[in-house]
């Protein structure tokens, strides 16, 4: 079957009309015509799970989350009845399917449920019978046969784990952006679109701050191998293809820029520099629900140190507060914090063989008098903290010092 | 169980906006402080219903009916999803279940499924954890696990089917208006609601054209013994109970005067006075699907007859084409149709044992000057057909001289 199926996510924008649902019908006939079996998750009709939230906020600001799941569920299924209808209208067999009639087994919690098993019998079973398969996305049924969501970007991860429990060809994840660029087109107008990335450097650019695709699809698809191409609902181009290793014909080190200015910095002075110190103020922090990113501790001057870390920006007022309230357990100093940041990335596979790239970023922000306040490795990317009126420049001297508008 | 158990079924004007599913939840709380158990079968909100029905009718004219049903059946999800979080935001314990989930089995069809089986398994399970359980209605699940709706009035037939299956003290079905009327208030301010009504008299003012409940759960009520308590959510008045023997004080030999104006009469001249006849004209004219409502053929003048029946008005063109068609087939003369006439009833299971109400009722009619145009007498009903323009006034004569407005 591998070879004659192929998964397709439309994402909300996607399907956000009746217009734009019959464009994903029409294309989907282009691709029956070409003798391709195939199985289409769609999210919810633009703005619909917004609307629903709005609904249950007008009850309540802490809606039982299972309740939730009923209501929101609701908006999959009607885009998926609306995308078989449209299929029905052009001469194709189809039939849609909700999570729980697809299989699409998930743990035991609401919200942001885990797929634990998909038994895609009844999918299987129309694809027998020549239909195209709508499913709703972002949804499974647990072992109370509750209907669960699973959370954010819950669809990419109902398409990428339908793909692989089918052994599909390839998982096509629908969109309104073209693909994965060299870095964001609004900032740098010469950034290109990347025609093959790996997992990592997927990975290590959704954690960075490209919105493109969740993190927890890109793992799974990592983790069985399945392949996504990433591409625009509005237009035929190819996009970018997700997989474990980009051929290209000239590999490049540096993949992509990434900027991130939805963080602020936290700065504790004069931590006492003893062994558990770090242990406690972040067990603090992580007790209160928040999220650190970036956390660089310096060198030891005399007996104290300081301690600097990011968090988002909602967050940074519960932050502060615990932040303050950790130093001065352990007896450290003053706390503060800069929300004039702005987070300055370079990914690149490239990186782990290749070695002087850091210091080759640093010389291109020292040239361009852009001052580095914090700095962050991985093994496939370096990141920069700086001021965020720099976080543009930044973006377009190291797209441009890289090679990136050029290359490809 | 039986006398802690009461169903309770909240239509679509009466969970129209989050105010009104509020008011629903309140309610339900002041049962709860008695000690009643609860299962409140849910409509969609308003005019959901309508809006998932434009939408596909954006796509196609003739929609898939099996899609159609996964598309509208989202409509009573969001509302049973919504009252549950009202009613846990008022401290109480309740939880959401779809059709599928509540175990009300249908046939295999789409769009208007007759419920064949319940099994309510789950909705005990939660009652036992002493939960207020939510259905949602007009909808079940059949033998190929696909969502299939019930048609009209079928949160109705939801509520009065679990009712029965749950062995519930009551069915309650909550509405916009007060319960049943003498007559329509709205032609004659002088009519009484009425406290009880049989499950006969309910059936027969719903097929004269009361529109309070549809025909088909009160059978199903009738056939089972299912209590009915038709009651406004407006208020917390008690409205009217259908049972099997009303038992009212001063027993009255009629209980209500109903009128329909939708629909139009034609009458075919000429009929030769054959066997088979009339066989043969309303053969073809089911075969277009037409629905005949009343019919009345005169005794014989020498070899031919003049046959009438009523249609509604929207099918008065089809009726006429095929009417004219059998007409000239079979030998008759000229079809004549009239479309401005009302049908008034007199309803009551006192008919049964009354003689001389008929004759009362054309001596009412004709003390007014009101010509009778044709006659129908049922078991325990008699209508005329009027020329319209005497329809009001018809029913308040008859309202009055019947002494509905004065007694109860």
């Amino acid at each position: 079957m591998r070879n004659k199926l192929i998964v397709q996510k439309f994402g909300g924008s996607s399907v956000s009309s009746i217009e734009r649902i019959k464009n994903a019908a029409l294309r989907a006939l282009s691709y029956a015509k070409k003798g391709y079996k195939l199985v289409i998750v769609v999210s919810a009709m633009g703005d619909t799970t917004d609307e629903l939230i709005d609904l249950s906020s007008q009850i309540t600001k802490n809606p039982n989350p299972r309740e939730m799941d009923m209501l929101l569920s609701t908006g999959e299924q009607v885009s998926s009845a609306l995308l078989a209808m449209s299929l029905q209208k052009l001469g194709l067999k189809a039939i849609s399917l909700t999570g729980w009639q697809s299989g699409i087994a998930s743990e035991d919690v609401h919200g942001k449920a885990r797929i634990i098993k998909i038994t895609p019998k009844r999918i299987e079973e129309e694809l027998k019978h020549n239909k195209i398969v709508v499913v709703t996305g972002f949804q499974g049924i647990n072992s109370k046969e509750d209907i669960a969501t699973l959370g954010r970007g819950g669809s990419d991860l109902s398409a990428v784990a339908l793909a692989y429990a089918l052994d599909a060809k390839i998982c096509e994840i629908y969109t309104d952006v073209n693909g994965i660029y060299t870095t964001d087109p609004r900032i740098e107008p010469k950034a290109k679109k990347i025609k093959q990335i790996t997992y990592d450097e997927m990975l290590e650019m959704a954690s960075l701050g490209a919105q493109v695709m969740q993190a927890r699809s890109i793992l799974f698809a990592k983790k069985f191998g399945v392949t996504i191409h990433v591409r625009s609902s509005l237009n035929k181009k190819a996009g970018t293809v997700i997989l474990r290793e980009a051929k290209m014909l000239e590999e490049s080190v540096v993949s992509a820029v990434t900027l991130n200015q939805s963080e602020a910095k936290i700065t504790i002075c004069d931590v006492p520099d003893k062994p558990g110190i770090a242990a406690t103020i972040f067990k603090e922090i992580s007790k209160e629900g928040v999220n650190v990113d970036m956390i660089v501790q310096n060198v030891s001057r005399a007996s104290t140190t300081d301690l600097s870390f990011t968090v988002s920006k909602g967050e940074l007022k519960r932050a502060l507060r615990t932040s303050r309230k950790a130093a001065n357990k352990i007896g450290a100093g003053k706390v503060f914090f800069d929300s004039d940041i702005a987070r300055v990335s370079i990914v690149g596979v490239g990186m782990r063989s290749h070695s002087g790239i850091a210091s080759k970023m640093f010389e291109i922000l020292a040239d361009n008098n852009i001052n580095i306040e914090m700095i962050s490795t991985s093994e496939i990317s370096i990141s920069c903290i700086i001021q965020k009126k720099f976080g543009k420049k930044a973006v377009q001297v190291l797209h441009d010092k890289f090679g990136l508008g050029v290359k490809q």
